[in-house]
């Protein structure tokens, strides 16, 4: 409360109301709910891109933050009901996978090169003790992480609702935008 | 307006600046610049990544949001005038795409799988009466999106500026920044 | 300052707190800490996108930004003290890739195409005086630029801290999104 010598005192209130005025900016400042936002996209479809999102948006709830993650493309792999037979990995056209010997692109073709990377790559991550897709999208589920199906890309993938995991929305690149532009934190993985 | 009673009643005179600091805090958030603004860079060359900056910055801008593209390396493919021959999509090193049959990355290089799978994914698209590339152009141009052709690597790639389709500026990471500092939606592609 | 004449005037007081407020709130929107914050993911680790990343930061902390990339997965081939060697391109996946000549699919996985395709790479951003890699990390470190190689996929791929330049941060999801809630331009790379 302003107080009577305050008041009083010649030309002190506009000091004081500028005292107030900062008082509630850092106020608004501290609880910018942009801040509070994570919106991410996920495109890719294969195991190793599958990662990323799943442990930004669980990272990101686990902190306090609205997270949500928005399935299109080659990512609606991740949620779909059978994930764990489609997200594969390929070393093909990627010289930055780590194989266990230095390896031509034209043996990363060769047949057994892809479900050798798979199956390298699950017991990589499962060897440090890092979640796997299941537990992720679980956390991410128990967290309270905002899961949407892109539905114009189901429509020409050719999916139907059902065939995702339980717990899934569904929504449009409308819907995409509804959410990120009240976020700071914006991602296409 | 301050009424004659409250400033008479004591210490009341800080509760109605709090009340007048508050309205215009509300106010500011509404006409929040960041929330109405999209930064999207559109880095890859591909028929399949052609469509998710074009949907979504047509998606911004039809619903009031400023929205530009940044066109950069491979996604200077996207504003060339050849675009239609230029844009294909390839199985290979993508196992998430999804195939007629399934395909072994070594089957995927063979001849004639490009074209297969850049016909299956035009197809695809039209037969669920998606925009085509040419019409999400045109209707980017006509909402307003800026279209931006990155300078530098049009240099590196040898890239004139009659080289791409009328309507596009030219600019370099300095140009994407400046816009992009003023978005909350920001998403490299 | 209050004139007298201001507080004297019937009613004037709100009009003039209405004004202290919306200049307190033009300088709160000038002084931004989002508009200036920039955080960047580097996910890719081959030579071509290993550029974005250090151009837009660097670029960035040039005009003033708070910068930090978050190198994580295949990314942290960009900051490993063997970068030169293990920085490759690979036009196998990548119809978008400029190449001499057309090139099919099948073409593009044979010996010695991968070792082509980066070379030519190196050639066309050297001719058109494009920093290098190098010249990059040095002008990124040296305006600032906060590295931060990520832990967690450190220990997957079984990096140790001293596999990295000097000078790089080492944090995990956490740090990054500590620092990109703050922060408009948010990018995964």
């Amino acid at each position: 409360m302003l107080t009577e010598e305050e008041l009083a005192a010649p030309g002190a209130t506009e000091e004081v109301v500028r005292r107030i005025v900062r008082e509630e900016l850092d106020r608004a400042a501290q609880r910018d709910a942009a801040a509070r936002h994570a919106s991410i996209i996920a495109s890719k479809g294969t195991l190793d891109w599958a990662y990323p999102p799943l442990i930004l948006a669980t990272t990101a709830a686990a902190s306090g933050m609205d997270a949500s993650i928005f399935f299109t493309f080659y990512g609606l792999n991740i949620i779909h009901k059978d994930f764990e037979r489609k997200l594969k990995v390929s070393p093909v056209g990627n010289p930055a996978m780590p194989m266990p010997v230095p390896m031509p692109a034209l043996v990363t073709v060769l047949p057994g090169m892809g479900p050798m990377a798979t199956g390298m790559m699950r017991s990589m991550f499962r060897g440090k003790h890092v979640a796997t897709i299941r537990e992720l999208i679980e956390s991410a589920q128990d967290l309270g992480v905002k899961l949407v199906a892109c539905q114009m890309t189901m429509d020409v993938f050719g999916y139907a609702q059902d065939d995702f995991i339980d717990g899934v929305e569904f929504g449009g690149a409308a819907a995409f935008l509804a959410d990120a532009r009240k976020a700071h934190v914006t991602l296409f993985i």
